[in-house]
């Protein structure tokens, strides 16, 4: 760490001699209509063609459950994490299967296994639309007016193009409100099952090693995209190298990064740091806490809990790592010294004198949010509500209100554009628990009272007279829409048909609605507010650093790139690289106790390996969480690994890139066509990887 | 939980009509200067002799790390909890060595291992000493000089008896500061440990069992008080009973319940239940999560935070069983009901007006504590210094600067009475290990920033411009308080001396100390104020209930009473005791994993031990934490078995008693016979339990 800090700062000096921003040599998660063809030709001779950038982009696969993928057969194959498939793998599961834990190989299409409630996207068409949302927003309109013509605005243009393409159109917003783009995807809702190795290889290490390196995990898991019942026939999927990348190999990834806050002002970082993450780590702990305990009961138990316990110590670790990066002063200087470098600029410019009150208007904004993201998280975010019934049921309630109003006036998940995505979630025959859901409910009530107070007229309509655990049961056994067919009967009806049910948790959302939405209009205002004056200060970073700014990842496709490299740590050099022997060895070392246990498959088949197989690797591409699943790709456009981690010293990247020692962390190809063969006796799925047709 | 719930509102309206408390039939936790002979003689036909109580007091040890136990030899020999000895197990272990995992047994006395730090109390002599303590506090002084007056003349009287008798002394408040009693101890602070099982059986079935019923845990550790290097002669111990108590039988228990808050008010409950329990759960959960991904990493991890993590799952789970009592309405509802009672009868006895404003006092006293608990437990509690070596550098610094004054105007925990056990403390060679240090410390630095936010002053001074984690390693590995000799040292020096020694950790306490003194300084006058208060109402109630009141729980011995008796939960009977048969089939039923493994030496031993064998009892005593390693003792005077836990349903016993359910759990004295004959290999021990001299 010293030995980067050191450099940082010189880094930085150096920036402000120079009077502008530098970026560092493989920062960027770029987007595909201004990749880094520059940077790229510059430092490594290389020019992407648009054939090229169109086929890795195609073959770049979106879960909206939260990850990204890959083509990787002309038959619809899909290649993600392992813990990308945990969703799916969790709902198919019940008392006698527990495919998370143990895995699961389809040896024929026939057993593939339909996926409840997933949904890919594949980005085939992007449109700025940046002028039209503008221009309907007035300059003299209240935020609360901006805000609204701003959603109007984005639903219409989703609905006509949806209406006119067939694809799910969705307007993206960048740079914090610097452009609006319009992203159309192929859908694919039939998604099925195909592989998944046992959670103990694909997650080796556990949590003591999560976000480490070097590491030993097979995080893969393979699904079949369908349509109209057969495999899709893909014509843009990425060829799988059988040999992967060599050292100091320049390597793409092509993914959706979830979330950076590298845009964000200092005041803005200073809340994340002060409010925002320690109230995080507070609900996770708990989350944690009370998952470890309900999981100890029995098997079952642990079943049931696993995938979302698995979530949860996963944004633990990582949340961790992002608010010691907030902590370390050295890094706070250098966003500081950036800002005031921007702010100095924008002074001295006359014509960019709207941004000038730009970051002030933030910091209000900010503050406004501050005092109402505690009651925001209880009511809107449902922390006080922690149960996917509670969840139903609300989506129930509200979209017999929504759906009476213009389409633009929706609250936005309720928009033509994404009903079919919002049914598709809302109808899941997902197997759901009374015990978990009252256990989850009982103990976010508690959570509730502790953060309201017990006297908050919330609390008191939330419990009605009961204590959290009698209302948890109450309320989880006498519900009704645990039934699918009772929710689609609900859904096709009105408020009056809803109201009429007289269902508990339905009744329970209400009481809490009004309170929700209003603190939620809060927000939204203060964030219309926030996002003009980023989009000011965005156009104002337009003309000091022009395309040499990328935005700040918001789960949207983009092409980042690095090389295959090691790093030292404390003195010690960490190669670019493991193997299968590495694995075992861990294994030993830690006399092959969980987390470092091996599946029994592992340890009778190990004759069988060879060893020296390359098993993970780490590269400088600059990745964040999102990228799970993620594929990594070679000049030639070649499958040559899959990300499925970063490492402890990458969890900075939120904030501001850094290529000293964080690293994107992945599976090497020859790993999986090695195991494939070898451990699973899966050579079937190997060939078709390698473009050898089933018969 | 229904049927309680409605019996209890029952016994409420019965009360309330009558116009008086009536008292649950085996409530109370007595003090021995005014035992229930009443109840026991009208219930019970019992009538306790003065030697009958002298007998059983004097044969009743409270450990000073928090527990109690009692002798059960002449030769010194003294029994407790597994759980209460855990922190000498823990400290004997090393790389080597897991005593509190894997046990231990000294078989002969030679290889009886001597605790570092570790002090018993036995209580010889009660005095009370009220008249004195309230007459030094004089009715017009502020509350800052009530509070110096009092702990004036408390320093004072504990130096005289020490100086008199040469037994330790402390003046205990009671009754929320309606009594003051002096206390006069024998001590011992050569204590060796004799016997340890493996942890596996004495917390068979791990958190998830922790605080439930039917229960097999054999939770029972053996050390021996040593005095000039050999065994105590011992006049008062417990005859060991080889039958154990029958069902219905009336049992004793004499022991240290820590802390109940039965007697505060209506509003002081509800801050304990919309701050003070959120915010601990909040600081427990941490830990944990903390405790869990530290001891994940390695074995020898796991072994160094064991007793620290088993201490906080079992502080959180009792926190949430009491908190769920405080969010029961029909609790709350009685709490109500009687405090209302109480001041509604004060109004209408003129005699006792000077009570009538203790409610409202309390009520703003509470409102500035709550105002100020956040930073004193950060600061002065040390949540955000968490790390055993602050606190003895703070304990250096204060002492160099305490020793200067006046034993009355001291820190209560420096005055003279109190410098043996001090001392017994600070020069302790426990084993302290550098990265446990430092991530403990470092993640209490980071819950600092998160609670006061990061620019706040004490942040600052706290941080010195580093990271937490750099901090942390800074003043862990540059401190010199590791070193026992060093500390020897320091505190026998001056304030200039403990100053030149420049050490950062002592530093830090100092930059922090004037802020953390301030806070307990505000504490300790509102803790003043509300003592008043308290005593006055204390007084009413004396008034009208007379010794049917006993005072609240304060880690004083004292006598509870009840019957061996099973309960009925959900419509089905919960036995009275269990079996170690029972033990292998709650085993069984759970695959025999984890927590619900048993240990080798049992699974090997199973044959030989009679299955029949009561193994667990539970009875109706008012218990609370504290009474662990408690003596159940019968009408001859003999032990029958050892507290080790409550049930579910007794966790609200901090707040209120109720039989219904609530249960005291302990371990069957024919268990301990057998299994230590049986299993250990330790007849020797069940040889001298039963009177048998060795040879």
């Amino acid at each position: 760490m010293k030995t980067t800090k050191s450099e940082c700062v010189l880094a930085l000096t150096l920036a402000l001699v120079a009077g502008e921003t530098v970026l560092q040599s493989d920062e960027g998660m770029w987007l595909y209509t201004d990749p880094p063809r520059r940077q790229l030709k510059e430092k490594y001779g290389f020019e992407p063609s648009d054939a090229w950038l169109e086929h890795v982009r195609q073959s770049s696969v979106r879960f909206n459950s939260g990850g990204s993928g890959s083509f990787v057969s002309e038959d619809g194959l899909i290649l993600s994490n392992h813990h990308v498939g945990a969703d799916s793998l969790q709902k198919f599961g019940d008392e006698q299967h527990n495919y998370y834990r143990d895995g699961f190989f389809a040896r024929t299409r026939a057993e593939e296994k339909k996926c409840f409630d997933l949904e890919l996207n594949v980005l085939m068409e992007i449109e700025d639309v940046t002028d039209r949302v503008n221009s309907a927003v007035k300059a003299d309109q209240t935020p609360e007016e901006a805000f609204a013509a701003r959603r109007a605005v984005m639903a219409a243009i989703e609905k006509e193009s949806l209406e006119k393409t067939g694809l799910r159109s969705d307007v993206v917003t960048l740079y914090q409100g610097g452009r609006y783009h319009l992203h159309r995807f192929k859908k694919y809702t039939d998604v099925r099952l195909v592989f998944a190795p046992e959670q103990q290889i694909a997650f080796f290490g556990g949590d003591p090693d999560n976000f480490e390196y070097p590491r030993f995990d097979l995080d893969i898991c393979f699904f079949r995209a369908y349509e109209n019942g057969q495999p899709a026939r893909i014509s843009h999927f990425l060829k799988f190298s059988s040999t992967g990348p060599a050292e100091n190999e320049l390597v793409f990834v092509s993914g959706h990064p979830g979330h950076t806050s590298r845009s964000l002002t200092v005041d803005e970082l200073a809340y994340l740091r002060d409010q925002r993450f320690p109230y995080a780590m507070q609900w996770l702990n708990r989350l944690e806490v009370m998952l470890i305990a309900y999981s100890a009961r029995n098997e079952e138990s642990a079943r049931r809990a696993k995938e979302f316990l698995f979530g949860v110590q996963n944004s633990r670790k990582a949340r961790e790592g992002m608010l010691a990066g907030l902590l370390d002063p050295q890094i706070m200087a250098r966003k500081q010294a950036d800002e005031t470098r921007l702010r100095q600029a924008v002074a001295g410019k006359p014509e960019l004198r709207e941004a000038r009150p730009a970051w002030d208007t933030i910091t209000a904004a900010q503050k406004v949010i501050a005092q109402n993201n505690r009651p925001y998280n209880l009511l809107e975010s449902a922390h006080g509500f922690n149960s996917t019934l509670f969840q139903i049921a609300r989506t129930l309630l509200r979209s017999a209100e929504e759906k009476s109003k213009p389409n633009g006036d929706r609250l936005r998940e309720f928009r033509d554009s994404n009903r079919e995505s919002l049914e598709l979630e809302l109808f899941s025959e997902e197997p759901l628990y009374d015990d978990f859901e009252q256990i989850k409910l009982a103990h976010s009530l508690t959570w509730l009272v502790g953060n309201l107070g017990y006297s908050h007229p919330v609390v008191q309509l939330a419990l009605a007279g009961k204590s959290p655990r009698d209302r948890a049961a109450d309320l989880v056994l006498n519900t009704r829409v645990k039934d699918v067919a009772r929710r689609k009967k609900l859904y096709a009806g009105t408020p009056q048909d809803v109201a009429a049910a007289h269902d508990p948790l339905i009744e329970l959302a209400r009481t809490v609605d009004a309170e929700a939405r209003a603190v939620r209009k809060i927000l939204e205002t203060q964030d219309e507010l926030k996002q003009q004056a980023y989009a000011k200060i965005a156009k104002a970073r337009f003309a000091f650093e022009g395309t040499s700014a990328y935005p700040d990842a918001t789960f949207t496709l983009r092409l980042a790139y690095g090389l295959v490299k090691g790093y030292e740590e404390e003195g010690r050099k960490v190669p670019f690289q493991t193997t299968f022997a590495g694995l075992y060895e861990r294994s030993a070392a830690h006399q092959n106790q969980p987390p470092f246990d091996l599946p029994k498959r592992w340890i009778e088949r190990k004759s069988r390996l060879d060893l020296n197989t390359p098993f993970n690797f780490v590269s400088t591409a600059d990745i964040i969480g999102g990228n799970s699943g993620s594929p990594n790709v070679n000049r030639q456009g070649e499958f040559v690994g899959i990300i499925f981690d970063g490492n402890i010293q990458s969890l900075v990247l939120d904030f501001i890139y850094t290529e000293e020692q964080a690293r994107a962390v992945s599976v090497h190809s020859r790993a999986i066509l090695e195991s494939l063969r070898q451990v699973y006796d899966a050579g079937s799925l190997a060939d078709e990887l390698l473009g050898k047709r089933q018969p």
